[in-house]
């Protein structure tokens, strides 16, 4: 059995992630557009892609400030030479020495929703910004914005101390990711800004000069206008995926990763192929369709410059670990003989590219 | 802010996997007392666990065969010492090199469900056994076991090949994994070994020297007596999780790996700690309980010897890249300052042992 001779990346023995340059930077523009353009500084989410070459496309572009979710990362980021990062995770204790470490290496900010740690930063003499981190509606980590005595607390108890420096108010509106309309993502921007503003008002005086600094996807793809905040941290519009287009927040086209995953079965009965790609390639996060059926994928035909979606709809419809099922129509699948790859658009690149790794991606 | 004085694992600062050497090892005998005690090779996948310590206990306890479910782990695998190893992921003709390579350092085994690998394999003169693979339910990769004339066809070809040594029948039932009774899982194994055994009887003689490998966790869980196969390769049972403790599968307390978690945030109105330990670490894996709400994980209190769970419900409600937002009842909630630590039992653990790796675990 021999391959296709024209089948595209012959190289490629196991799952790759196809990391295509152009729709990256095409990506990175419009936002640089919307933000450096005009004064909002883009500071973006190095989770999603984590990639040194993607970084370095960052830096060519101009862009000098990261945002990492995790210590690790931010260390790591560090030694890829950046040298203005924001965790945007909560720090804690059990971190300091690594902390303390960075901070002397980097220009650190960190994000609190608490007293409790100012003491501790303090204590073992950690020189950091601290952005005060506000709940405007996810309900995961922050203040709730309403909470205007805790914030007041939190920002005296910060600005009392020799080592930290108060930034200002960070949020994440993870509840715009449950939306799929450009009125409701804007309507829900202006919602939170109002709130911000209406606590600037409650703080007084010394609220005025602190920062704004914002993160999702949505608003950030949506909105025309950023400049009610000082900073956009979006990550994810680095790449997109199939939930951003879902939710109508990026093209099919704008999509920037692609699983390269290996034929390893075929069942022209059932109408689907099986590909080594499996949950530890793509991630289990599932996206419900519109019939109410949970994909974790969708197929694309590959070529050496990229990857073209089909006509009828081919989503992969099982993962197990190591296994992608594909349903396929029966003229499609005659063209995948064993050990052809076929692409497969990711649900979540976040979690995509976290279980790829550049050591198992390819860019083109 | 200290941690508190008795504060367990005190050395960890990022989230890190616990596997439990005890509860692992128990694991492990009860299965061979199941198995080789009664002359049924149980031949363990690794992927579950994919870590050197844990196959050293299994080298110690005799266990000389191994399954695996790609090529890469075949690899890693025989540099740990491995000698015997079946990959249980249909081969393709873009592996060829590192599995002839391979084939030439160990006893290696392929699994098949078509004719045209032969014939490359041949060629290439990889000296493999061939297990040839049945689709008995799971509709995942396999030739379906009624097929008589296909499986015949692949039976001859294999035969006819001076490289290959066609070894029997292999199949995973992955359907037994929706099953969460002990007498629908005996019910679904007594209907696939009858057709296993129809299709000996329609092969005639040639069948009667090949042998059957079955692969599913609950039947070699639930079943007294696994004597009708001649192997068990069977894996998640080393470490179990919430999904097999559901299906009635284990008891909570034989699941053997916990992640521990440091807690980044309090919110004591919304009955919610966050912790640092998202689908990055736990796989965004959910688990619909009986109420219909999907968690992705369960809380329990860490000691230095291991876990205990909650007498209330404490699930992981939510999880993101980095976060995971854990229900928990007020009293329980008080005991975690920032930084301190708490257990999440995985609901895949596959999966979460996948993501985190050997490098982010460590044994108790």
């Amino acid at each position: 059995m021999e391959l296709p001779p024209n089948e595209p990346f012959p190289g490629i023995q196991d799952p790759t992630l196809l990391i295509h340059r152009q729709i990256v930077e095409e990506n990175l523009s419009r936002i640089l557009d919307k933000t450096q353009a005009k004064g909002v500084r883009f500071r973006p989410h190095m989770k999603t892609h984590q990639h040194p070459e993607v970084g370095r496309w960052m830096q060519q572009l101009g862009i000098q400030h990261i945002t990492v979710s995790s210590l690790d990362m931010a260390v790591e980021h560090a030694r890829l030479g950046w040298k203005d990062i924001t965790i945007a995770l909560p720090c804690h204790p059990r971190q300091l020495r690594r902390l303390a470490e960075l901070s002397k290496e980097v220009t650190l900010q960190v994000i609190l929703d608490h007293t409790a740690m100012v003491d501790v930063l303090q204590e073992y003499r950690v020189d950091v910004g601290v952005w005060i981190e506000l709940d405007t509606g996810s309900h995961r980590t922050g203040i709730p914005v309403q909470d205007v005595e805790t914030i007041r607390d939190l920002i005296e108890r910060i600005e009392t101390s020799h080592h930290l420096t108060c930034l200002g108010f960070l949020w994440h509106d993870g509840h715009q990711y449950a939306h799929s309309s450009s009125a409701a993502i804007q309507a829900e921007w202006q919602r939170t800004i109002g709130a911000v503003d209406d606590l600037k008002k409650s703080l007084g005086m010394r609220a005025s000069s602190l920062l704004c600094s914002a993160g999702d996807t949505p608003a950030a793809s949506q909105l025309a206008d950023l400049t009610d905040v000082d900073e956009i941290r979006a990550g994810n519009l680095v790449y997109y995926d199939l939930m951003q287009w879902q939710a109508g927040n990026c093209s099919l086209d704008q999509i920037g990763i692609c699983l390269a995953a290996p034929v390893i079965g075929r069942y022209p009965d059932r109408g689907e192929i099986v590909v080594h790609g499996g949950a530890v390639h793509l991630s289990k996060e599932g996206l419900i369709t519109t019939d109410g059926t949970t994909i974790f994928g969708l197929a694309v035909r590959l070529h050496d410059q990229g990857w073209t979606p089909y006509s009828t709809t081919s989503p992969v419809i099982k993962l197990s670990q190591e296994h992608g099922v594909i349903q396929l129509d029966i003229n499609s699948l005659d063209k995948y003989p064993i050990g052809s790859l076929i692409g497969i658009l990711p649900v979540h690149s976040c979690l995509t590219a976290d279980a790829m790794r550049h050591q198992r991606s390819l860019v083109i």
